[in-house]
């Protein structure tokens, strides 16, 4: 810890250095990814936090980190010693950073540096609007520093150059050049000639292409422009890139230099001010100016979330071989643990994965498999560490959340199963969850219906028993593309999005004792027209995850019998989908599971 | 109808001769109020509409009236040959006023003229906005010519002046001068130092005073000027009105010339934007320049939403003395058309008025008692006909919605009773709106919950069936108010306010197929803390509507046992409330209902 401790102390000095009043350091890239690659994990670089949200701030006499719930466990345990405070963020109290800055100085102007380049326009927006009620107009500077860090950070690798794939269009069930036909009326429709596109999945889905830039994520990290006329790509190493049909490359780094050539051709130029980073945003800003540039929400997320014929289709098949994957991994676990074998929660993962590759489709994980047994899974966002995890015993619960790509789909599976005797509490936890999961399952609404007008329906049988769990119920899945994709979601917060025929969303209702146990079922449905009257047009859920419930801990007088047939046939539909593709004894195994 | 005919057109054709491009009449008075007296309903006069949410655009070659779908019907039949062309609202093409002017004219600039004592700050903003959108900043003019019927208008009736009421302040739980002294810190807590409220329905409950100048609502026109040494209570006949302890009378009429005398003492005053009126904000503008005078929501209608104990007493009261009124008039109901009397849906709201008058604190109905049979009630907000209502008779369903006012609360309850033999799909649908009233009923949800986070579970059950209802589930009542109050309220739209502990609040789905039959069944809820655990504060509802459910025509297969349960714990809880208070004949034929 002492080494840590000097070179993060060390690294935040070189930042005072630049004798800024404060700098703001993000967690993400400027592409505003949720996941990042190596050379953007500079909130980790500073201050030795590695999980997936969270900003620094450090002023000459105070360094802290902004992150939410999910992470103050893993924070408080690795800025120990650093001298980095945390700021706990989605609590009551809660303190944003432009917030606290508004509050800190007295002295006028506060000079503030950023990385431009990694910072949203709204969140620099933001910031300006707090830093002008507190400061007045002159009374604070924001200075743009792109790749500031890169100044002391000697060893930062180098921007991401994996092998660009070019999938199968057919299985996209849609061609690059029908998604750019489609891209280009939109643009049209919403009073714009062209679009600059920033956002990694967006390129990704438009262009049907697939990297490995970022761990996690098939993306290839790069912008794209498309005008009336062209499609350019912004891509790192040209040279090593395909030549797609419709679409130019030009240079990553250069992009800049190569709008003034193009600001004729493009017209009215739109961006979407959530993924557009700052940075970029000045440079456009600053060529197409007044009413020639618009910050306009990209029309790409809300087509891209409803999916075509050929991804569902390809969506189906990926949910029956991830589900043989996760029967055949249930069973060895299962299997190993009651036969005495001292499986630590890094092997199950680690079998997990050994299982999911004899697939030759398996295009790796969509996230760390979240690999919990006991008190850990109480952390519904536990990293599972190489050494020293929890050795799985015969009793109690284990939590496996685990997520798969293929050519032809993404899956994101949660089961939480009983490794043996199990107290009433987490059997009543268990059967609780279980309920609202049913429940949400069973759901049917009107066109319109937007998620968080359903989100109770998960929930209610917790908080009937005075429970609940802190995050959100169900977010989109991306195909082949993220673990995470708006625009809709199921949660408390107000989305006006409303669920559509077509986009796949988790349904994952939890619940985590702090000490004891957590609970998490997720399987992920799609949204399809369920009826139609002269009442109008009704929507229900398609359960896509393919992986049996264990319900042998269930406590029965919990559920209406509408919940336990819907419990029972599921099994039963699992079983008739998978039997014929696992080992026989797998299969028997399952067969009693699902009796 | 060709005499109406010929009245309205002359009346538009008034309207015209004034000269502008268009003339936007509004449905509502100088506060924004949801009812109005004679004198503001501007909209009858001009075109015959008598529902109560409308406004009426006239322009040289159009008259259109904009509602919405409550009123779709009742405005067909009164536009009838006058002309009016019937705008509709809150259906998914709705073009709203604004966006219909922004889009009607090829001149520059575009005069529109409005009577600004009738149109919200925030209506004008809004179509402020379109217009500048459409036609430039400088390609239009908006003129407040107030009060501008009077110059047609020769019989305008007057200003009300009915008696003020000075409510025992015992039963209101709260003085005059606390609730004085509690606004004054609540606007010194939103850095202002004095108030200016419209709002009748915040005056009455700041000064505990009552009236009767609109129909339905016991309010008292007039304004209220807080500042941090007076309260000034602009009234009308100000000789009439009692001296309040700690409120100065000023005239209504002349409020304007005060203005300038109470500038100095006022310091930073605030007005609330969606019940201020256009005329007084530009009044007051023009008198607290700049940062002297701010928009901002009042603090009232919060507090006043979460009735204090003995609020929460008097509407106890209240909905038991006003279940015997129901009770009786049930009975009554149900004996006279099963014993072969004609009795028409006017005489049987004639009847409740009758048994309700019997009670000495009755102080009236809280709006138009709904009296309807048969297809009837599938208008949510049928208007009972003095001439030539429908006769009930021994078969369907009956819909009656009453509200009554007492000194001690407010009620609102609706029953749907089957007359006699019911088809299926009327059983039907009156067990799943019961089934969805029961479920809200049941619900439990975490502090912070809104309304519109738990509307779908009153839906629920019409919804898997492929049926909905097309108003909100829930509305908050006034404590001897106006029968529909906020912030909260229980529907689809976001509104991020709170459910909180003391909100009392209507629980009423509903299902209605023209031409055939209406269900609604409505209970008032109380939310109070139920349960604190490691997961936080967990809220529920407690009803205070004391009134039988029929439970004959149910079909039980419909309802879990648990609703089932809650049904007959119900109606138990009915008889055992009521049964003293009850003619001997009643309780008898209760007891039979409730078993």
């Amino acid at each position: 810890m002492a080494e840590n401790e000097s070179i993060h102390a060390q690294r935040i000095d070189h930042v005072r250095s630049l004798g800024y009043d404060a700098v703001i350091v993000s967690g993400t890239d400027p592409h505003c990814s949720e996941y990042v690659a190596p050379r953007w994990k500079q909130v980790e670089w500073l201050s030795g936090f590695t999980g997936e949200a969270g900003d620094v701030v450090v002023t000459q006499d105070h360094a802290g980190l902004w992150t939410d719930s999910r992470f103050f466990i893993q924070a408080e345990v690795q800025l120990f010693g650093t001298g980095v405070e945390l700021h706990p963020m989605r609590v009551p109290a809660q303190v944003t950073i432009p917030e606290w800055l508004a509050g800190r100085f007295d002295k006028k102007p506060v000079r503030i540096a950023v990385d431009g380049l990694c910072q949203s326009v709204g969140a620099i927006k933001e910031l300006k609007e707090a830093l002008e009620a507190a400061y007045g107009p002159e009374g604070y500077e924001i200075e743009d520093l792109p790749d500031m860090l890169s100044r002391f950070w000697s060893e930062r690798p180098g921007i991401p150059d994996s092998t660009v794939i070019q999938p199968d269009e057919k299985t996209m069930g849609e061609s690059r050049s029908e998604r750019l036909a489609w891209l280009r009326a939109a643009v049209k429709e919403a009073g714009c000639e062209s679009i600059f596109i920033s956002a990694l999945d967006e390129i990704a889905w438009l262009l049907n292409v697939r990297g490995n830039d970022i761990d996690y994520n098939p993306f290839v990290i790069s912008y794209l422009l498309v005008t009336p006329k062209r499609a350019v790509w912004f891509v790192r190493h040209e040279e090593d890139v395909p030549a797609l049909t419709g679409v130019e490359n030009a240079p990553y780094t250069a992009l800049e230099e190569l709008f003034d050539s193009l600001k004729e051709e493009c017209g009215r130029l739109m961006a979407d001010p959530s993924t557009l980073n700052w940075h970029m945003y000045r440079q456009l800003k600053e060529r197409f100016q007044g009413r020639h540039f618009q910050l306009l929400k990209s029309p790409v997320p809300l087509r891209k979330a409803v999916k075509n014929k050929k991804e569902l289709e390809g969506f189906r098949r990926a949910y029956i071989e991830d589900g043989v994957a996760m029967e055949t991994f249930l069973h060895w676990l299962e299997t190993s643990v009651r036969s005495g074998a001292a499986v630590t929660e890094w092997e199950a993962a680690a079998q997990l994965e050994a299982i999911r590759s004899r697939n030759v489709n398996y295009r790796g994980q969509c996230f760390a498999t979240i690999s919990a047994y006991g008190p850990n899974a109480a952390l519904p966002h536990y990293s599972t560490p190489r050494e020293g995890s929890a050795v799985i015993k015969p009793k109690g619960l284990y939590l496996c959340d685990a997520g798969a790509h293929f050519p032809y789909g993404t899956t994101d599976t949660t089961r939480t199963v009983p490794m043996g005797r199990c107290s009433r509490q987490e059997k009543e936890d268990y059967t609780l969850v279980l309920k609202g999961m049913v429940d949400l399952s069973l759901a049917v609404f009107p066109e319109g219906t937007a998620g968080c007008q359903i989100d109770a329906l998960a929930r209610m049988p917790l908080w009937k028993a005075s429970r609940n769990f802190g995050h959100g119920t169900g977010h989109g899945i991306g195909f082949w593309l993220g673990d995470h994709e708006g625009p809709q979601d199921i949660r408390q917060n107000f989305n006006p999005q409303p669920l559509l025929p077509g986009m796949v969303i988790s349904n994952e209702p939890g619940l985590y004792r702090e000490g004891k146990h957590g609970v998490r079922h997720e399987n992920v449905v799609l949204c399809h027209e369920a009826d139609k009257s002269e009442f109008g047009r009704f929507y229900s859920f398609e359960t896509l995850t393919c992986c049996h419930i264990d319900l042998s801990i269930v406590k029965k007088k919990l559920l209406t019998d509408r919940e336990l047939d819907w419990l029972r046939a599921y099994n039963r539909t699992v079983y008739r989908m998978l039997k014929s593709h696992l080992a026989p004894e797998v299969a028997r195994w399952l067969k009693r599971k699902c009796r």
